[in-house]
Formats: structure tokens, sequence, C-alpha cells
């Protein structure tokens, strides 16, 4: 094996192409292998296999900083930068990250998670290159989905003006995690299915030495004809005319083209654009036929490569889709809209029932909710279905275009609270402290599935302004469906058991660990009251009266940053109402970056379990009224 | 006068063309007159008039959508829309809004005051309106420095993709509000200066003819040397590569071209672009000739075009300005950032003594931000100026790229708090809740513009993360300065004014309100202690213990939104420490979106005056100890 001998990036040099192009087949064999046991982001590391020897083969890294857009399709680079032995523990709790992470090696230099960062990174590493009257290179690796994030596009403009040396390799793949939108695409598609340039290039060279010699105006017209013709030539006009060299498009399992082209690319002055074109799965076939599915693994049989699925409720995107669906079918007004995340968002069944109510943007968050404030503006109904993490993207639009306008957008946060593996840059625990502070925002969050489709409905019934309900990525409880849709009170909570020791204000999926806790305490004569505090704003201000004027030990408890967080809401609540001397307690997550690892390993780190509730209360209850 | 037989947009409709052009230069006459009193955005409005009156000349407002981006050029359009009398309240309290404002008219269909949400909002309408069955037609006026924007670029990809039928407007100024950067600004300048793409098509169709017949292969390349014509012929190759048609340049002081060509606009099947040149200021030559210093003009002298200045302390913008220069010529690690604001964040005096570390990115907050996060990972200590209402447009990148990655990036948030007559788009009033619920995000805000400069060296001196400076738009107290530069310890506060009743944490410019409580307070017996909780993150914990110990009544203030700010941070930290029954009020911005007006205006409109805080302290102080 080839690859057991490379433990840094250097032990490539020493290799033939040939030795490259088996190391290559290994590499692949060693990820399908692995992944086949810890699930992961097989497709996209598969495509760029050779890219990354090759870059690797090329350049001097960590001298050279290669920045990886997103970062999940860095596996490659773990593995020729001495990481092979940790791939056990990919995406587990404590071990190997799903993405560059600069506290594993010299060689991660930028780390992400959210896509289209890599080009702003780049030109700030240049930039910073030419401050200190540095020389080494600097290389982003983009996706043709990531492109169309409107930073990267930024990003770009600011490239093209400059003329700082860096090399773009546009890492075309036709495929973000959903097949690509937009107009960009539609461009790149055309450069790719034109096969015909060299020859062209050749034709229209003998075609210009037969146009007659004519002197006078029509010299310079012949000139600018001459100039006219790079647009033949060149496929990336586009990209010329933005300011950078284009190069490609090149075939990116190709190791001796990718090599060469690489080099041609490190000789340019300025900015450079290579398009490199790879197919998501390359080698594997299940994943090449299917890198929707593949693009995050779940584990699974090599041979089949049918992957291992976890019996159980259904996900709360599931129970989500459906009921989007059944509205939809009740309410014309109802359209969807993802920003690139149709499957990941449970939107493909809504898509193939209502394909004229479905909009997907790209990787485009921003342009996602003006464009919702805008439907909504023009009394469609729209959904903007979106993960936690992401909307983070969108919150001046939120703030400017819907709270503000106070516009019927719906919002179906999901992934929101802890995500498991995808770890810290995914984490949606934020969206309480930035979306409870805008005015206007109504925020939910169910207890369980049920209560989902219930909240689906309130939302739809509801033309009072933005509604958001935040719903966690996990399974639901497997709780039977109501039928007929409820609507909920706006604002209201409910008490789910009774108990006159504490209460503990609960939210989502803290809600069957506060169960728990109670549970427990009962054995102690300890009577916890559970609510469900399923409206996160408003909140249910007669029930807060009345705990104050029952004068309970109040907890909270929520799945997100505790700084600005619900429980931060009732203390305003309590100080607002001059209502002072209550024994209320916060719980949620502390003050940093939770890493990856399951979703109760990242609970029971920060102390989001029933045992940690259990001793609050005892902590918060006098002993006397725990026997009581 | 033919103005004032206008006041309706099917006023316009009888009018011949001479009589539009009349109206051009009265309408140009009654903003320059109007706003020498009022002050307002007088030179972005001035080269909008043609361009305006052809859009209400040939369309039908409000059936036919027109989506002003930023909307601070709406003033033409609010003029032929019924409001002309209504411009001796331009900007001020309950009088008429800078921007568009649906409340206003029927003719404002959309509502913005940050940049590039134009796109997205007219690809909203335009899929709104094939839903629906209509066919108005949707309008969208951008300029050529929004278009820069990272979601306009976004939009852009989905509306060439799509292929609905909408216009898009490009206003060409040449200027945002900066001169504009970018390789997408370079381009537009490319187009503007040819000016021979009539004659050369005329010249280039004469050659077709001219070049030899030839059978096979080559004939086929003379038709794709035919097609690629069209990329000389037509400057707009970029556009129309991403699926709109292009039309233009076209002078947009033209009225006869301007509805000529958008009548040729509106025949086309799908997205137009029609590239439209104007001219900043036009016919008002003071404003032609510094077209910058009148973006937002103050009132002025129609004759001299003097514009008329406040005397007094200097804005906390150039105290900023100033001591960044002098700490630069100290730290030659400081670069300055600017998303397309380099003279409102007061950075041309850094410019202009260190052009290599100024960084003008366009209107790009997304990319300045990660840019940031990049320039810090080499050790460059980047000063990220922006405004607190534009910085929402980077949160996630602040929360993904800088915090997460715990970079030495230096924010200097100007704007903080209310802006007065921008108003509701622009309130700085969200920045206390969003930065502070992230880890690892320290933030300030100072006493006055002495402190600030203390401040600015604290920030340069930390290299632990990143690192905030709030400040607002307003005149300093007129302190003097110290010198040399302190820094603060970080985390600390202080006291202003002993006092044993109560104690105010006031923050920034609550300051000086907050002493003139304590001033009247104890004429009454009432000794309020001031503190200047300069840090809101992280906070002097070892004061917030001993203010517990004491037993104080608390009462927090702050200029800004009251849901998860600061004070509900000193709610958090009680708390958290199980110090419970504390008399605690907080003070602050309450749960809606405060519209223009003066800033004193706005404090009072929300309590947040000295009167207020007597009042609450009185409140709060037991009477018998109010004459102790």
């Amino acid at each position: 094996m080839l690859l057991e001998q490379i433990t840094q990036p250097k032990d490539l040099k020493r290799l033939s192409i040939e030795q490259l192009e088996q190391l290559a087949t290994e590499t692949r064999q060693f990820l399908v292998e692995k992944l086949s046991v810890t699930g992961g982001h097989l497709s996209s590391n598969l495509g760029v296999v050779e890219l990354t020897i090759a870059l690797h083969y090329l350049f001097n890294s960590p001298n050279d900083k290669f920045i990886f857009d997103v970062g999940h399709q860095s596996y490659v680079h773990k593995m020729l930068t001495g990481r092979m032995d940790k791939f056990d523990t990919l995406r587990k709790y404590k071990g190997l990250c799903g993405f560059v992470k600069r506290s594993e090696s010299e060689h991660d230099v930028w780390e992400a998670g959210h896509s289209s960062t890599s080009l702003s990174a780049a030109m700030g590493m240049a930039i910073a290159r030419d401050l200190k009257g540095d020389n080494n290179r600097v290389v982003a690796i983009i996706g043709d989905g990531a492109l169309t994030g409107g930073m990267a596009l930024e990003a770009l403009n600011h490239i093209g003006h400059e003329k700082k040396n860096l090399i773009v390799v546009l890492n075309d793949n036709e495929m973000s995690i959903a097949p690509n939108v937009g107009a960009l695409h539609n461009y790149l598609g055309k450069i790719r299915s034109d096969k015909h340039y060299v020859k062209v290039k050749e034709e229209v060279e003998y075609l210009i030495k037969k146009i007659p010699a004519i002197g006078g105006t029509l010299a310079k017209t012949i000139e600018k004809l001459k100039d006219s013709l790079k647009y033949m030539v060149v496929p990336g006009v586009l990209f010329e005319e933005l300011g950078l060299t284009y190069l490609g498009p090149l075939d990116g399992h190709n190791l001796p083209v990718l090599l060469e082209t690489l080099k041609q690319a490190e000789k340019v002055e300025g900015p450079v654009l290579l398009h490199v074109v790879t197919l998501k799965g390359k080698g594997y076939s299940p994943a090449e036929a299917d890198s929707h599915a593949w693009h995050g693994a779940s584990p699974y049989k090599i041979e089949s490569g049918q992957m291992l699925k976890s019996v159980g409720p259904p996900m709360y995107t599931e129970v989500f889709s459906k009921s989007l669906i059944e509205l939809a079918r009740e309410d014309s007004r109802i359209v969807a809209v993802t920003p690139a995340m149709p499957g990941g968002s449970g939107l493909l069944g809504f898509a193939a029932e209502f394909p004229n109510r479905m909009i997907d943007v790209g990787i485009a968050e921003q342009h996602a909710a003006t464009l919702c404030a805008a439907l909504a503006n023009e009394g469609i109904k729209p959904v903007f279905a979106v993960y936690s993490t992401f909307l983070q993207r969108a919150y001046d639009q939120v703030v400017h275009d819907i709270c503000r306008a106070n516009l019927n957008v719906i919002f179906a946060i999901d992934r929101a609270g802890f995500v498991g593996p995808d770890g810290e840059t995914h984490q949606g625990v934020y969206d309480i402290a930035y979306l409870r502070s805008i005015p206007n925002m109504v925020l939910m969050m169910p207890k369980d599935e049920n209560e989902l489709r219930h909240m689906m409905k309130t939302a739809v019934d509801y033309n009072e302004g933005p509604i958001a309900i935040r719903y966690p990525r996990i399974s639901g409880l497997g709780t039977s469906m109501d039928n007929p849709y409820q609507t909920l009170p706006i604002g209201t909570w409910e008490v789910l058991r009774p108990g006159d020791s504490a209460v503990v204000l609960a939210v989502g999926p803290m809600i069957p660990l506060a169960m728990e806790a109670a549970e427990q305490l009962s054995k102690d004569g300890v009577q916890l009251r559970v609510v469900n505090a399923r409206f996160i704003k408003p909140m249910d201000e007669a029930m807060l009266l009345q705990l104050a004027k029952d004068n309970l030990p109040i907890i909270t408890m929520e799945e997100g940053a505790l700084m600005g967080g619900f429980g931060s809401s009732v203390l305003e609540y309590y100080a607002n109402q001059n209502l002072y001397g209550l024994r209320i307690k916060i719980l949620g997550i502390p003050d940093y970056f939770v890493e990856h690892g399951s979703v109760p390993e990242q609970r029971k780190e920060v102390g989001l379990t029933a045992e940690k509730l259990v001793s609050e209360v005892k902590s918060l209850v006098p002993r006397k009224r725990q026997h009581a």
C-alpha cells in the first residue's frame, strides 16, 4: 500500500504520476471502507481525490495555503497530512472533525462549515501575504454551488478588481447538495458541454488570415474582431470580464492534465480561476448514481451501498414535510422556499406535488429571505425552510425586510439546538437569542412531532406578521398524530404535569428530560410542575403572573445559548413587571462553542440533562418542602 | 408651474416630451430649494429625475410595481405621487420618511433602507404575479454600487435562471456613496467608455459579407463567429451570459432616449437589464462637483452650496478617525476595512495616510467580515469600520468566521443606538442583543469621546479574540483628551458618581442622562450611584457581586433593544449566581421599530430620558430613604 507511506505531504513528491494514480485508487478504497462504518461526507470527498493529491504534490502546504470551502471535502487532505489513523473517530465526540480544523493540524489553515467563505478568506490571506512581503501561494477550492452564495460573489468582485495573485479552483461537480440552480450554473453547463474549443480556435486563426487586408477604420474593426474572438475560444468570458484569468474546463480526475494546468495557473500574474470538472462519488458506483443521498451518508454496506437506517419514530423534518404537503393541499397561498436544501429540509415530496409552488434559489439565504418578504407582500404564504445555523446568513433580511415590514412569512427552522456530528459550525443554538429580540417575530418550538403539525397549522392561519417554528435534528417521540390540525392560541403555554414544589418552563426537546426529572423528583417528595413553553415569543404572561403569585421556584430549560435566550426573556418579564424576589434559575448552553459528537453527548457536556435538572430543583426547593 | 398640476402619476401622461423636460427642470428646482432647508439625499435624487418621470409616464403605478433599491432616491417618486406638500417635514419626527414607506402611499409598494434588496423583491413580486395570474410589470431600480451586494448577485443568479418578465434598471452613476470599487464597476466603466457600438456593428456586418464562402466545418465556424460578434456589439455580455437581455448603455438624462428604450424593454420576453448612465447631483453644480459630500446633505445655502454645519464638540466618528490614524502610526499591523463607507465611517484621513492599509470592498458586508477574519488569521489587526445596522448583514460571518475561530478582529461599530432622521431601517439598536450572545465577543461602549480613544487602544492591545466598540451617531461631550492612550482592563466598570440610595448601570450616551438624573434626585435626598458600564461583555462581575451584597436597587439603562440587551445580561448574571431578591429595573428600547426623527425625540418616545430615570429610581427606592 502506497497510502501507508504517506504521513505528510512531502511524501507525495517522490511518487511518479502512475504512483499518484495508484494512491488515488487506494484513497478511494480507504474512504469507502472507513465511512461505511462512521458515515460522513463520502461523495464530495470521492470527487476531489485527484485534485487534493495534485495540490499537495505541486504546492507546499502549510506555507502555501489551501482553503477548502465548506470544508467537508477535506478528508483526503486530512489523510495526506497525517490523520489517516483517526478516521475511526470521524465526526465522533472528541474525534476527528468532519471539517477543516486548525487545532488538528498545521495544514488546516482556515476553518469553515458554512459555504461560500473561501474566496473572502483567500483574498484576506493574499492581502496579508503582500502586506508582510511573503510569497506563498493561496489556493481556494470552491464548489459551483458555493459560488452562488452572495459573499462568494462579493469576494469575486473584489478579487477581480485587486489583481492579487491567488488561485480559485472551481470544483464544478454539477451538484452542491441539491442539483444546482441559477444562471451561473447554466453558464458553467454551457462551457462544459462545448467540447470544441481547441479546434475552433485553430479554425478561427485560419479564418483571420483569410480576411482581406483593408486599411482605415476597418482595420481597427478587424483588430477588435480579433479581440472579440477570445469570447469564442476562451469559454470563461464571464470570469475574464470580472478580471480573472480563466483556465479550463478540465477533467478533475485526470492527474496529468490537472498537474499541468495547475502549473500553468501558478505562472499567471493576478487571480486565476481554474475550472475543474469532477464527479461526486467518483469510483464508488452507488454514490455516483445518487450523489444527493450520498452527500452526508449514514453507515452503509459497501457491497450493496445500502445505508443502515435507524428504525423508530420519524425525524421532525419528515413530520414537517408531510404536514406542509397536507396544509398546502388546503391552502393554495402556500409556497416553499429553500436555499439549496430541498432534501435536507424535507421538501422533495412537496416539490413533486407542487412543482410550481417550490422555489429553490440555490445557496442564497439572503436572497431567499427577502424573496419571501416580497411574496408575502403580494399575499402569498411563503414557508422559508432553513436550518437554524444557515438562517444566520439572512439575519439582516429577517430584521429589515420581514420583521420591520411585518410580513406574513413562515420560518420552518430545522436543526435548531444541537446538531450532533456536524459540530460547532452548524449548531443551531443562537436563533432564540437573535430572533426574539426582533420586533414582530413570533417564535415557537413543539414538545413533540404531533405539536409540530399544529404549529404548522397555527403558522399558516396566522396573518399578523412573521412566525417561526424551530425544531430539532432528532427523531420525534413516537406520539400519535391528532386529526384534524389545531390552531394554537398565540402566546399560550400548557401544563403537562402538575406539581407545587417548583416549576420548569421547558422548551421543545427539553420537555422529555423535564418529565423524566419530575418522575425522579416525585420519589423524593418533590413535585415538579412541567410546563410546555411552546411559545418562546410572545410568552404566556398570564401563566407567568400566576407563577409569581404562587411564588414557586422557576427553572427555565432550553437547548439554546443562555445569553439572551428564553430564560433571559423570563427574567426580563418579571423585571419589567416589578416582580422581585422570585427564585429563578435558567438552564441552557453556556457561552462557548460546543464541538461535534452525538446530541446526548453535547447535552451532557453542558448540563442539559434530567440529572442536572433534578439537582437544580433540589437546590432551589427548601429542604423541608422536599419531603412535605 | 407644471409641477403644481401633478398630483398623481396619471397627470403626467397628458404632457408632451417638451413638457416632461420642463417638469424635470422644475423638479430639480423644487428639490434644491426644499432640501436646502431640511437636508436629505440630494444628489442621488437629482440623478434620477428623468428616470423617475419616464417610469411614471410609461407605466401604471401602483399596478405596475416600482422597487427602489435603498429607497433614498425616491423623492421624485414621492413628488409625483401626491406628496409634494410634505417636503417641509422630510426626515423629521412624524414627517415624510426619507425612504419608500408603504404607509405613506399606495405607490410605495416596497420598503427598504439597506441596499441590494430590490432584485430579490422584484423576483418575489414577479413570482407572485405569475402564481396569481396577474400581468403587471415589475421594475427594480438599482444603483451600480448596490449591485455588488451579495444578495443582489444571488438574486441576479436566480432571475437569469427563471426567465420571468421583469425589468432591472441599472442606475449607473459611477458612485454608490463612495467611489465604487470592484470588478463589476470596472466592467461597467469599460462599457460606458466605448462610444462606438453602433458604428462597429455596421462595420462588422460589412466584414462578414467579405469573408469568402467556404463549406464544411469552416462554415460552422463562421456561424459561430457571427454569434460571437454579439460580444462586440452587445456590450453587456456578462449580463447576457447570466440570462438577462441587456439594453444600453443610455443617457439617463435624455428623456426621449429613456422613453424609447423603456418601451423596448417592455416588449422583451424574460428579464431585461437596462443600463442607464446618470450623473449624481445633475443640474446643481455644487452637488455635481462633489457627489460624495452631497450624498446625505445637511441644510445648505443654495447660491454657494455651502453646508450649514453645527458647531460644537466633534462627532464620535471623527474621534474614532483620528485615534485610528494615531494608533496605526505606532502599530503597523493595523488595517482598516470598510464596506463602501470610507467617508461615513471616518476613514478618508486614514486612507490618505495609509493607502496600502485601507481596504474598501464595496457594498459587501459579508465579504468584509470574513476578509477581516482571514487577515487576523495571518497576524494582521483588521479594524472593521461598519455601521451597527449594516453589521447585521454580516451576522453569520461574525459568528462562524470570527468569533467561532476566536480571531483578533476589531469592530468599530458606528451609528450604534438611535440614528435620528434615517429612522427605523437604520437604527443601530440590535447589536448588543445579537453580539453579546456570541461566544468570545468582547463588547464596549464609551462614556465620552475621550474614552472612545482609550477603547481603541484597548482593542488594539487585545490579542485574545474579537473585540467591538460601539459608538453613537452624535457629537461627543466636549471632554478634553487624555494623553497618552490608556488600555482599559477588560471587563471593568467605573463609578462616576457615588450614591447609596440606588445604582444606575448606564451604557454610553445614557451616562450624561444618568448624571443629570442623579443631580435632580440628590435634591430630593436620593443619592443615585452612577456606574459607567463600559464593558457590555464581559461585565464587571466583582462590582455586580458587591452591588448584590449592598442590596441596592439597580437600574440598567441602554440605548438598545430591551429584549436580550445589556439589562437582560445583568439579570442573567444574578440568576446564574443564585442571587435572588434584588430589585432590578431594566430600561432600554421596547419591542417595536422606532421611526425617524431626531435622536432626542426618539429617546423621549421610548422613555430613555433623565426624567424617566428619576421616576424609576423613586419608585424603586423606599419612600423613607428618599429623604434620609
